[in-house]
């Protein structure tokens, strides 16, 4: 690799047409505007040059910057110098694009090269036809190893791993070890522990390659290697995989079949996708947007954003319902009108607050036993105490606005309320959604300000109502 | 370590009161409850017996478990025992209560066997006096280096590095470096590769452990060595660094000070935690959570929350104030004031989507060049074809519930101007944040919600004053 790859971060550096990125480590426009001359004079050798020096992940972010055409025509131009783990760098919508527009003999020629779980995360999002074809098109042993992981169940450990790994059996001496590392050529590209197995395949331990470079020679594997095991099953969902490699501090974990038999590894820079992944879909999640891309069409946006927008339509028609009930309150008080959504508004906020604190706590299994008990204590006291505050304050700038004390106490008497019920519907609601097994951070935004809303406009009009005595 | 620790992910087990964790991966509160038996009787031999096997992050776990004076009582207990390096998995807040229960010279003693960047994330907390007193207690050597970690910036690179490496010149052989790392007993407790450095300790190269092991003993370490170097400034914010570890899957890399000498290196386990944290941070900051954790107390919950109450509180009542320039009209036409929280809040959530989408974007450095403007472009398509489709949605429910397709013309019009509105204050608003400099998450909530809502009622009571000849 060349120096364009030198991103040494945050050095000052001219701009450069040459230079991939600029100072601040944006990608230069001048580089890409450079990049698709050449693609429309079709100069083969020049797109493989500029290409040739970058890293990977960087050339994922080449084809997300440029449009649909000039991407596939970059893959075509580039032939067998394109490498395919490019494709498991950009947003799913894009590889879609591209599998969809290349032939599938080029795909599996493409894939042939890869790891095990980059051949896999791109096969996966085809159909089983197309996927089967490339398949078959691979060798044997190649074909068999993508087959066993895309039998797995999507987002599963299986999926995920990587099925190139070394195992040695325990009775070998470091320096077996090390001969037979030097002298085997078909090693995975990359690895950080040696598995040790027994002939059928289990795990028995594990060595870290910083061990064996302080071991001597002479010294038995059994005798140097970790037998704490920590081991994934196959089936595992890849964010309790995740949550293992946070846990424990892990760089690489042994996969095991349903009987124990070592069947591929997971590594930590897998997993620290997975943990992105998940943190954007729990925020994504809670603002009502699903899984949607970067690169999504604007038809697949808006299909995939109105499911959210109708069902708060109708916990605002629902709403609106429940403020048709005092309809001959505010006809006689237009202030209440005015002053209403106030109560709602402070409510929708401090419930969010409780909410969030409890989606993440659920989603970083933080929530066992004591914690959780002290987790609810607090919010209803932090609600509480929040109403109280509030409730003086908006009671004295409503009196001060309109010269009346008791509407000043009729709107602190329903900030109480709302904030109370804010904190109480926050953290329930959540919990309650986790115990019925479904996601708490898709739906408990919904949930909490319809109940915010309905609490704080009801508890307003229905508190003005009678200390007026308007019904 | 024992048979405790044996974590194998989704293997059934029996509640047994000696496993520390239940087949689903949660803290066994009969482990619990045992241990708090051990420690009220005061017995030492059996509290040290149960915590020895847990790995680190346990003990942290068993620590966030117990009450304030059972941890105390644990730590104290356990003396010479306690691992410290648990400390730096637990909650901010019961760090610092612990550590404030502790002599320092105790604390001295905990943090001098620790790896550097343990006992920093553990000393950063303290006052300065109380950082003194215990550097002064450390042996030179140690007391300089974690001296130095100190002196950078809160969240740089350099506060999370470790300072233990191996570094060794370039015309070493393999054989000459593994024959070192045998003979060597003072070398860093974890590495995973080793850095190649001129006299000045100027980074030429790393060399990743698998390919030491892989290579003959008389290969020259420079023949072998990455020379297309990704290092990190100490300087450097700790989120930019992580970016790097995403970008390109790294484990560990070398950390340099301003004058390109390496003096310390980031593994990826530290990074790991540097996005959980981020991710986290984003997710509350949305929802109006600040720098709060699970073990933060009522008052300081409170204090954390009301800041963002009252800024809530200031744009409900500017709204208000904005319905109260329609006073007349409302008092005309009670229905106005029952169907007028429906247009603001449907407003309010597709901005919510827009701007999380785009916070998310900036956050991941997603938005440069041609797919900035890309989705600009998208957002404002989607947000005219939400507003027809949900004007359309809402005019002929509007309609069929008042009879009266005037009202229902008014809050369709009403509807298509605020999720219009919406579309693009969800995305100018966090965009421009960003530009001043500004963290997106922080504000973007805030403005966009009291656009939506300003733009919404006034829409709507403005449109159906105009209609229906009310001013």
């Amino acid at each position: 690799m060349s120096s364009d790859f030198e991103t040494e971060l945050g050095k000052e550096a001219e701009m450069d047409v040459s230079a991939f990125r600029d100072a601040d480590d944006r990608i230069n426009p001048l580089w890409i505007e450079r990049l698709r001359a050449f693609i429309e004079g079709h100069r083969a050798e020049d797109v493989a040059m500029v290409m040739e020096p970058l890293h990977t992940s960087d050339v994922g972010d080449v084809l997300e910057h440029l449009e649909h055409d000039e991407r596939l025509a970059l893959v075509r131009i580039l032939g067998d110098k394109f490498d395919y783990s490019a494709l498991t760098e950009v947003d799913e919508s894009i590889r879609i694009e591209l599998m969809e527009a290349l032939p599938n003999a080029e795909i599996a020629r493409g894939v042939a090269n890869l790891d095990s779980d980059d051949a896999v995360a791109i096969l996966e999002d085809l159909g089983k036809e197309d996927q089967n074809e490339i398949l078959s098109a691979l060798p044997t042993f190649e074909r068999l190893s993508l087959k066993r992981s895309l039998d797995f169940p999507e987002k599963s450990a299986g999926r995920r791993m990587q099925t190139e790994f070394i195992a040695i059996p325990p009775f070998w001496t470091v320096g077996q070890m090390i001969d037979y590392l030097r002298a085997e050529r078909d090693l995975p590209d990359e690895f950080f522990q040696i598995y040790v197995v027994d002939a059928g395949y289990k795990v028995l331990g594990t060595v870290p390659l910083d061990r064996v470079l302080r071991s001597q020679r002479a010294v038995k594997i059994e005798s140097i290697m970790n037998t704490s095991l920590v081991l994934i099953e196959a089936s595992e969902d890849q964010e309790e995989a995740a949550r293992a490699f946070e846990r424990y501090d892990l760089i690489e974990v042994g996969v095991v079949d349903d009987s124990g038999r070592l069947v591929g590894v997971l590594t930590i820079d897998d997993m620290v996708d997975v943990i992105t992944e998940e943190a954007d879909e729990d925020i994504k999640l809670l603002a009502g947007v699903g899984d949607e891309d970067l690169s999504d069409t604007t038809i697949d946006t808006v299909r995939s954003r109105v499911p959210w927008l109708v069902i708060n339509l109708i916990t605002a028609v629902l709403v609106s319902l429940v403020i048709g009930l005092f309809n001959g309150t505010i006809e006689h008080m237009v202030e209440l009108a005015v002053l209403m959504p106030i109560v709602a508004s402070m409510g929708g906020n401090a419930g969010a607050q409780t909410m969030t604190v409890t989606v993440r706590a659920i989603a970083m299994r933080e929530l066992e036993g004591g914690r959780l008990r002290r987790l609810i204590r607090r919010e209803m006291v932090v609600g509480f105490a929040n109403g109280v505050i509030f409730a003086i304050l908006i009671g004295i700038i409503t009196w001060l606005r309109y010269g009346n004390e008791g509407l000043g106490a009729v709107i602190a008497l329903a900030m109480i309320t709302n904030l109370v019920v804010a904190g109480t519907a926050g953290i329930l609601i959540p919990l309650t959604l986790n115990r019925l097994k479904a996601d708490p951070a898709i739906a408990s935004a919904v949930f909490v300000t319809t109940v915010t809303d309905v609490v704080g406009f009801f508890a307003f009009l229905g508190i003005a109502g009678l200390w007026f005595g308007l019904f």
